[in-house]
């Protein structure tokens, strides 16, 4: 096998290289951000700040006073989200410190699970064995792995951790900065909520990046040339990352929705008063739900991904030609695809905040769509150079139990297959969630006859939404499949991902726009800048749809990928459906996506019933809530949310970690492959649909509202839409019903089945060697 | 092998025996419902009947007025369904005539498609050729094949015709009597109702088995010893079965359903009148749905069921042991099984009917459900005569390329396993639809909060109930499959299906009591009628649901029957995940119950909305509607429904009939078999959780409205339930809202998918011959 171009050298020196750049990048951006002073008087601090004052008179209120305000509902934000208090004279700790209690205890006791899991595989011998691929060869010892697994899996769940907790550091930062630029115009505030996201984007992308690589140098360091225990120990990062992930999505989808469904009910459908008003006690924690939710929680379940389908990539590059010949350049192909797409969406974003200037409404939704469309061209075109550069000629992948030859131009397919069906996807849910299109107004106009019409044709349509992402799925999958096995999935899926950067920046644009519009309404800022800041929400909801297709797309391709590296290490080497064990696996797999929602819909639902209580008695109680006068205990209701989450966490994240080990342990790796199979065809499905009924529901009500509007977000306002509104119709009460009932299938359930199918996968995967050596306890009792 | 205890002329003999005593029994049955008059003056002609009249006098109204008025509205339903016509002037052809007239069209296609495609495999040849399991014999021609499947197709296809019109002949015929009875006690007019399910329930497993019986012995004639062909021309009965159920279930679901969904949007939410009144226009359409929908519907679905096991079952039988050896008896055990079934059924009715009386309205329920118990003990005996006596001691079966050694006992347990996993899915389908139960409750519970929290209670209620039937059917599965491989299963199925005739008797009982509390309310009979009526009413519901869970179930393990001696007709030996061509069938056919159910749901959303813009325009445009004065214009209505059924049943049945042919010819077995799969294990879950959903909002709204009723459906009225009425409530609201969504989800696009699944694997099936020789082309081009 010849050598590749990238000499060992510049591949060590490359990978961090463009880590740090990504962390330059985004201290850089946070700079700017920065800028916008929320103390008062010191507004126009930017160079240009002056003059800038000058396009766009704050009108109706002292500008004093709205900078106050805003600094003072800024800290109310941030406050929910870390250590300090409300109001109530007593101290409340507030979410994350909660959470993170629970997650520190489980992240302990799982690793002590897997510490004794796999030190259990070789009875915790310090003798070194006969490797399993190579069998002339000995490896380091089964302890070992399990002791790098352990820290590993710390590893990647602590990498997760502190990226989330900044991505909602500098979300809640930029929040009050984006109203206040809202001030001077739409495409300041633009520009501040883009770069907000892009700070979160990129530090995700690039920690990810710098610890994986970090945590592979120093392994190698012990394992030397056993590279086959060094890349499944590092399987222990995708776990890590992954097991965070649960955290970040169900507890934090449950958390928003209870706030949000609860507020809506209560606020919106009962009192007649605004969304976001801040008489309603359960604002303050639908604001901190929003950061929770859609922030944190989406990009835990992003870098999760990531983590995952580079774990696969590198377990099954170890037992293939790479692995074999000790060729660290081609080794590393996945990390170099990551770092280049680092690079390209650092170009990517200047497209964006420097190189052209927003500066009407109507450019926003483009803006965000165009950055998508740059960065998977040019990624198109870095991945032929990696390709190029770190891939000898021709070079041989383990296909379950064989090699298969393989040309560096072929991986180039599966890794740009991957990226581009990322895209289809991601433009396909924009057609279906988006009210510029038809599906969506039809279901506006089904509001007419009620909302029971209106959820029939919002379930047809996320119904009819999966079938074009399903096709997009399944040809990547057969493409990468046929031309490079597993690895080619892997690689595929890190494809989809090598554009996170970007995709995260857009995708947190939407909930940092979102809470800028809240706080412009508790404010009591004018109608004018709360119609910006609706618009910049407007486009973020598009684009928030658009992220949660990716965050699927890219979950069904790792899940599969980490499914065929866990066959490969379980070493089966045939799935076969036409026998018992792994058709009743395939069965009971396609049902625990279902039963998974219906935890987690439920729990949404009990804890949206309790906050409803809750504000319906404050505003019972306190007088004076609804004049204004007397100040809502918001304390209670984020303390409501907070307990909601931690507690209804439990049964869906037990169901998702126990289940492999409960199968592999009794049923053993053949029922297992069966049930991740299974999971994986159904929740894909599910999650899909789920996402996209929740988005239209959500944007046909806004397509409606707008026509009550003098500005509207693009195609809003038309003949058609004016006919269904204005707010408060018969038209607009069923609307408002179909999009509180999407509220928990959009952002609780539907994305939190991304973490069912790629945690049981990436679980098998870690937990494999001990379900091979002692699973199957059933099976062999009775046998 | 040794030889069978029943030798083959007992077998002969035997079998037509138990059709013509079912057959007998059913039109026994008939004449004893048909001894009550429509005519006035002869109510009471039963020889008792002087006397009932005293047990309960019609009050109120005056008794000659009433009968004539049952009468009138008794042909109007009739009509309906027959060839006559409404009002307007115009002769309307009714919905069977028209629905006939297509499918007429669509048999002789499908039939000619059928032999082009089976006589194409040797190119027409009416030479014989090498059988494909015994290479040293000869078998007959693929022309004779070709030949003899499309007869063995339109022979299902019209069997299933004649039992589907048979039984709404007989629903119709009993609607009123069922009404008048309920003028003398609810035990008269239990016995009415469930009687005249009774026909239906025979007539179909008799009809079903006889067909298959004649044609199994005239097919003989031709084919000698070559029971290879034999068999496999036989499983063109399952197909003309199934394909008329696509008729049935789909455009008879859509049909019901935008009648029921419009009738219930104008007239319940928009004019605030009753249920089944007689000034709503869609009333007439409505209860000729119910007909066409859960009577005809159902019956086609669940012959289908038990032609296409028996077919399964069979084609397996004739490449082991069974067929090789030339045992009729052993190779007749599914027709055994059968026939057993009719004489246990016969047994069970009696205790019904006429071993205990009901005389309270609390009775009926539990007097239904032990029919079912009853049924399944005394099977169990039955089971266990006919494998003893029916089967050799020791045999084997195919199982995939290679024969496994079984014992008679080990398929005892297979059938036995089938039969009770069918129970256990009924009655956790009863425990999550019934409002006696807390998951109802809670649903009725969340209605406080308004709708959207009652949908998302529902869906979550949908999602949750699909767990214990699929462990149920998953091991069921397991045990078949590992006792008996597919043809463990194929007689797994049939066990659950042997007590169909039970099954039927309840679940027709259900639409016919349905319909007669419709007449009732329309004829104006006095209050105390309409609440026994309604008592019936509320048990069918429960059964009707019950019903619906045995479809499901029996649909999983036919479709997995079919799949699997597909599989062996197509000659595959492994379908592996681990393949790509497997893994994109595998994730698309998990994808199409999402298209399909799109699609159907839809087609009822859009014929809704027509039928509420009639209804509407009628309220407005005709004087004198709402007072009572004037005539509604019922045959528009029913035009619409009719043509709405015709017409959107055409995409999704395209959809599942199109699917294996294309990705057969085009992408080949192994990717059809990953499609048959996918859509098996997703489907399911998709049709349990539809149908549950529907059936809890149904009677979560029930649990709400009986509060205001002075009599209850046994746990109805508690003091819960009347916190949440009476009727109009704004829970109420919320629960009617729910109720219409839920209305296509249970009746239309849930029990539609047993159709997908069931029909997409019998027609790979039938078309396997040509699919192995001609299939794949698109990889063959590639490659």
């Amino acid at each position: 096998m010849e050598a590749t171009i990238l000499p060992f050298l510049a591949t060590e020196i490359l990978i961090p290289v463009a880590a740090v750049v990504g962390i330059v990048f985004a201290l850089a951006q946070w700079l700017l951000v920065s800028k916008v002073k929320l103390t008062p008087g010191k507004t126009g601090s930017s160079k240009d700040g002056v003059s800038d004052f000058l396009i766009e008179e704050e009108e109706g209120l002292n500008d004093h006073n709205v900078v106050v305000k805003c600094a003072e509902i800024q800290n109310a934000i941030s406050e929910g989200k870390n250590l300090l208090i409300w109001a109530s004279g007593f101290r409340a700790t507030s979410f994350l410190f909660t959470e993170y209690q629970y997650v520190g205890i489980f992240m302990v006791a799982f690793a002590v699970l897997i510490f004794l899991f796999l030190g259990s595989v070789e009875g915790f011998s310090t003798k070194s064995q006969p490797c399993t691929y190579g069998k002339d060869k000995y490896c380091k010892p089964a302890l070992a792995n399990a002791v790098f697994s352990t820290v590993a899996f710390l590893l990647g769940a602590i990498t997760s951790l502190v990226s989330g907790f900044l991505g909602m550091k500098i979300a809640t930062y930029a929040n009050a900065r984006t109203t206040l630029e809202a001030r001077k115009g739409v495409g300041k505030a633009f520009i501040t909520a883009f770069r907000s996201g892009a700070v979160m984007g990129f530090l995700l992308a690039a920690n990810g990046l710098v610890v994986l690589y970090i945590a592979i140098n120093l392994f190698k360091l012990y394992y030397g040339d056993d590279w086959e225990g060094l890349f499944e120990s590092i399987t222990g990062y995708g776990l890590g990352g992954s097991s965070m992930a649960l955290f970040g999505r169900v507890g934090g989808g449950i958390y928003t929705k209870a706030a949000d469904v609860g507020a809506d009910l209560v606020g919106k459908v009962e009192r007649n008063i605004p969304e976001d008003d801040p008489r309603n006690p359960a604002v303050i924690a639908d604001n901190v739900g929003d950061n929770v939710g859609d922030i944190a929680g989406m990009g835990s379940d992003l870098f999760g991904s990531y983590a995952e389908s580079s774990c696969a990539a590198l377990v099954v590059a170890s037992i293939s030609s790479f692995g074999v010949n000790l060729d660290f350049t081609a080794m590393c192909y996945p990390l170099l695809i990551s770092s280049m797409g680092i690079i390209v969406c650092l170009i990517t974003t200047l497209f964006a905040t420097d190189f052209f200037e927003i500066k009407a409404v109507e450019e926003i939704e483009p803006a965000l769509k165009k950055q998508l469309i740059i960065s998977t061209a040019l990624m198109t075109i870095g991945i032929a150079i990696v390709t190029w550069v770190a891939l000898p000629s021709s070079f041989t992948i383990f296909n379950f139990g064989e090699q298969k030859q393989v040309k560096n131009w072929q991986l180039f397919f599966c890794v740009a297959i991957g990226l581009w069906a990322g895209l289809v996807i991601g433009f396909v849910t924009e057609y279906y969630t988006s009210n510029a299109y038809s599906p969506v107004q039809d279901v506006a106009d089904s509001c007419r006859t009620g909302a029971a019409t209106n959820v029939i044709f919002g379930l047809a349509l996320g119904y009819k939404s999966v079938i074009i992402p399903i096709f997009a799925i399944a040809i990547s999958i057969f493409v990468s499949f046929s031309l490079a096995a597993m690895y080619g999935i892997a690689v595929a899926a890190l494809g989809m991902l090598s554009t996170i950067a970007t995709g995260l920046a857009i995708d947190a644009y939407g909930p940092i726009s979102d809470n800028a519009g809240g706080i412009a309404e508790m404010a009591g800022m004018s109608h004018r800048i709360r119609e910006r800041t609706d618009a910049l929400d407007a486009a973020g909801n598009t684009t928030a749809a658009i992220g949660k297709g990716f965050a699927i797309g890219s979950a069904a391709l790792v899940s599969l990928a980490l499914f065929g590296a866990f066959v490969s290490r379980a070493a089966i080497s045939t799935v076969d459906v036409l026998t018992p064990k792994v058709f009743i696996g395939l069965i009971v797999g396609a049902m625990l996506p279902y039963w998974f929602s219906a935890m987690t819909m439920k729990s949404v639902g009990s804890a949206a019933l309790k906050m409803v209580e809750e504000v319906r008695r404050q505003f019972n109680n306190i007088p004076g809530i609804m004049e204004g006068t007397a100040r809502p205990d918001y304390a209670t209701c984020v303390k409501i949310s907070t307990d909601a989450s931690i507690k209804e966490m439990i049964p869906p994240g037990a169901l998702v970690m126990l289940t492999p080990l409960i199968v592999g342990t009794f049923f053993g790796v053949e029922t297992l492959s069966g049930v991740l199979a299974g999971s994986l065809v159904s929740g894909v499905q599910i999650a899909i649909s789920a996402s996209n009924t929740g988005g239209a529901w959500d944007n046909a009500k806004k397509y409606i509202e707008v026509s009550s509007c003098t500005i509207g977000s693009g195609a809003g306002a038309s003949e058609h839409a004016r006919t269904l509104g204005p707010k408060g119709s018969d038209p607009h009460k069923a609307a408002v019903i179909g999009d509180t009932i999407g509220d928990p299938l959009k952002d609780t359930s539907g994305p939190s089945l991304n973490i069912l199918i790629k945690l049981m996968a990436v679980e098998s995967l870690v937990f494999a060697p001990f379900f091979a050596t002692h699973g199957g306890l059933l099976f062999k009792i009775f046998n």
